[in-house]
């Protein structure tokens, strides 16, 4: 049984805050301020250029993927770290489109990161061969996967309402109309369990920020079916990706396996960060994870439903097709989330009117979620959220 | 009259080190580690997701960007930072393609660093459009520009030889071509006065690990023409790049001029170190710095013309024909430069013979260059070198 007082006890958490926004960026593990700057001074302060080698940071986009790999079902060799979550997408989007010369539809659904489809539509720009990114509702994905489809793009769980796609069924589905499934698991990787390997998935990308509590521009990770790594070719082809970096050869020649997604310079201080923060998930049971992420949700749930009548549940009924989040529709709901901010219960705005509340179980307690559905019900019921001051938009919210 | 000795005192140098390798990574500036630290702590630790607006993460890219074009002859408003620089050759590459669509030919050198080229041929092939990459050698370049070329895409400073393009007439004779201009600078940004405004440069790229100091990964920056940036196209279309990320549009929409080249989320721990590093730049002239590194490469070769008959001058003659390093062959050059560093000598070896040297001048003293003759005379003079230990090659070197 994973010990959840323990986890919680491993992250700083600031005095007078509920914090229910680990899904857009999760918070500070105590050791990783240390951990990095060990990591500066002993490794980059006295090793200087060498510590590539001592120190292990050219291995380190590898050690580190496969320590992700144990969390998203992935067997190890199969992961690599780097660059952010965006040019993962476009990386795996342009080898599974090379796979498929003769079909031209990328099939995504509106309910997508639209980060995923920006990045899809400057692939299709790029390649200008026709290529068409065709997005339908979530729900009709699986009736739109025919013989024209390439890939799918998919997120597994909405970054909004927290929808949950089944991730086995559309890649069989997938697989059946002879197209390849494409997986983002943003919200996926630490939120609940993956199995990337029994799904047979052709390619994964996520990043680490969010559930996996690696910091503000922690880097993304890439996964490929073991039996296609060796056929997809990076677009991106950088030279930590080359069979032999250091070679220092004219030609390139793609690496074995994963390890030619591989790009630039790994971020050093950046993964030090992430390492320091999965060594908090050394005890923990991907399946505790998902029954406490569920018993929060559903407390979030219930306590709503006895105390916030003008709530309009945006998730899903049934905990087994949510993420670990709850979203609420309110006509305000800007102005809602402004005001339980400045009450230090924080959030998520997402427009045009949702309230999003990540749940984490590594660190959020039953009574985190009771004292901020309270404040959220002071503030319907009070129309405390009726001030101009919680009605002008910041850049990021 | 820039103080080097001043600059000098803000660098950890360990002890019985000398370390001339800075044109590889650059030694750890002694602000950085609190600095990453403070910002772990007091920005994300206490102020979490709110920390993009109230810390200034979210402008960071644009902002550092504005420091490094000081340094490099740009406007305000040019540059912004992220990915590494094997992406924004990427993306500068594909941007400059695309606006010649009549055009095939990318020229570069062959002695361009191999990840660039790498690069291009990765490009060339995701487009399947029949560009073709044409690599002549280094003093054959403006022979080669003519009505095919698309785009030039060189390196100012050789990597291995520190040999020196003439930027302002490469660019001049690419646009008498109706070519555009890329040009990395790995090698020039920190190394030397770049003036990429009155040089009229299109494109330019860079890393900021080594003469800058950022440390192991730190961010890349890019640079567009003023009066290109808002037909450039990002091939890399990520939601930090578009007009309006919090929008959520389902649609990309490029942001306003060098915005655009953004992808994803930035790497703030690398961001942070790369602030602290750039504080030691505040008082340094660019002229001191280029006279500097001259009066130390030819303080260097008069102590190997003196005392170390078997190396041969790599690097040009001419100082004004070098970037801020000098190189040297030997018939045994990976043995000598082991020996070197088992000695506290930190340069590096390029294949197939070439010792490597770089010249920083926030942090090298004369002194530092006559230590390091004499352990390269002894070495040479006893053949140390000779040494089966030092014939083993580790991967990275």
């Amino acid at each position: 049984m994973t010990d959840f007082a323990a986890t919680r006890e491993m992250f700083h958490l600031p005095d007078g805050v509920i914090y229910l926004d680990g899904n857009s960026l999760g918070p500070l593990p105590k050791a990783a301020p240390d951990r990095v700057h060990e990591m500066m001074t002993a490794e980059w302060g006295e090793m200087l250029i060498t510590a590539w080698n001592r120190a292990g940071w050219m291995a380190a986009p590898a050690r580190i993927g496969d320590r992700i790999a144990r969390l998203i079902g992935a067997a190890p060799c199969t992961v690599v770290m780097g660059d952010t979550l965006s040019v993962k997408v476009y990386q795996a989007l342009a080898a599974a489109l090379e796979m498929q010369p003769d079909r031209r539809v990328i099939l995504s659904d509106t309910g997508n990161f639209p980060s995923d489809l920006y990045v899809a539509e400057g692939l299709i720009e790029a390649l200008g061969r026709g290529h068409r990114l065709k997005r339908v509702a979530p729900e009709e994905v699986a009736d739109h996967i025919d013989d024209t489809v390439a890939a799918t793009l998919l997120t597994e769980v909405d970054y909004r309402t927290g929808r949950r796609h089944d991730m086995a069924a559309l890649t069989r589905r997938a697989h059946e109309a002879g197209a390849l499934a494409i997986w983002d698991l943003a919200h996926s990787a630490g939120a609940l369990p993956v199995d990337l390997a029994g799904t047979d998935a052709d390619f994964a990308v996520g990043c680490t920020y969010k559930f996996l509590n690696s910091g503000p521009g922690g880097p993304a990770f890439i996964y490929i079916r073991p039996d296609l790594a060796d056929r997809a070719r990076p677009a991106l082809a950088g030279w930590l990706g080359h069979e032999a970096p250091f070679a220092f050869d004219p030609d390139y020649r793609p690496g074995a396996g994963i390890a030619r997604m591989r790009v630039g310079t790994p971020p050093i201080l950046q993964l030090a960060a992430l390492d320091a923060a999965l060594d908090i998930w050394e005890g923990v049971d991907m399946g505790d994870l998902r029954r406490r992420s569920i018993a929060l949700a559903e407390l979030f749930r219930d306590e709503v439903a006895r105390s916030c009548p003008g709530l309009e549940l945006a998730s899903p009924a049934d905990p087994a097709a949510r993420g670990s989040q709850i979203s609420f529709r309110h006509p305000e709901g800007y102005a809602v989330m402004q005001a339980l901010i400045a009450r230090g219960v924080i959030g998520d705005f997402r427009a045009p009117d949702i309230l999003r509340f990540g749940l984490t179980p590594l660190y959020t307690s039953e009574d985190d979620i009771r004292a901020a559905v309270a404040t959220l019900a002071r503030i319907l019921d009070e129309r405390l959220w009726d001030d101009a001051a919680y009605r002008v938009r910041n850049a990021v919210t």
